[in-house]
């Protein structure tokens, strides 16, 4: 459709204004309606440089509009999209001892489970991180996937965590 | 080019490989020849979701492959990119306030200074952050562009900073 003001574009403010007026393409619609209907959003990704994929990455830059995901007025706890759970689970490239050195697991947890989730008051369950599948033998690998397996029976059963916590905001 | 294993598929691997045979698309190349080249890498986006927009992540994802960028037994201060410098220049939505309250931009530079940068041998400046310049006044706008000048005028003067310092490491 016709940009809401063609003298400065402002992409955030483009998508928000589309979003408005239902002028988003329809693959971002329909994304957006499988985010409103779940409950429960699991994000399963390798991870690339501390981060998701850039595809991943990409699509929350695209379907997660403001007026949809965010208002600047309505964050965290009183986000829009309230009332849904989400986890991270991902594999990693490194050992479960490289991270712990730095305390690097927490740190990059936070931009996708604070910045994100939590700015849009989606509620975080325990992160599921399988530590470098690729260096593992195929029995530690069959563990996995049967934990895995197994969290997924009783993951309704848990309670969100708290993914600011305090000793974040020194 | 073929697979160095078609019978199980790893990008990692198979990136590796073709980087080391010469076997990685035209693009990519190029790309990393222009990172090779530099002495110093600017990084200048909007912060999307506390990270870089997707677009810049996938040059990310796509361009520093293994053997090129880093190596497993070679990280972090003996990283592949050495005697480099790096710099991430982004503009925010949020005003500094907001990001100040949680200690949050001390966090998002985390996965790029020290996950991406440093664990390449990549040295890191000042990061450069002009907050919601669309905010603010016209001539607010301007001075932030005035500061960027005066800044890049001595760059080259400038000390790296230290983006893994002790308190993240508890």
């Amino acid at each position: 459709g016709h940009l809401h003001n063609s003298e400065a574009f402002n992409y955030g403010v483009e998508t928000w204004e589309a979003y408005k007026r239902g002028g988003l393409s329809k693959d971002l619609v329909e994304e957006q309606r499988k985010v409103q209907e779940a409950d429960l959003l699991i994000f399963q990704f390798p991870l690339f440089w501390f981060n998701m994929p850039a595809i991943l990455k990409g699509w929350m830059d695209r379907v997660w509009v403001q007026g949809f995901a965010y208002d600047l007025s309505k964050s965290y706890d009183g986000g829009l999209l309230q009332d849904k759970l989400s986890l991270f689970s991902f594999t990693t490239g490194g050992s479960k001892e490289k991270y712990a050195i730095r305390g690097d697991i927490r740190y990059l947890l936070w931009p996708m489970q604070h910045g994100i989730m939590h700015f849009c008051g989606v509620k975080v369950l325990e992160p599921h991180i399988c530590y470098a599948p690729e260096n593992v033998s195929e029995e530690k690998r069959k563990e996995m996937l049967t934990a895995w397996t197994q969290r997924l029976k009783t993951l309704w059963k848990e309670e969100p965590i708290d993914c600011s916590p305090e000793w974040y905001f020194k």
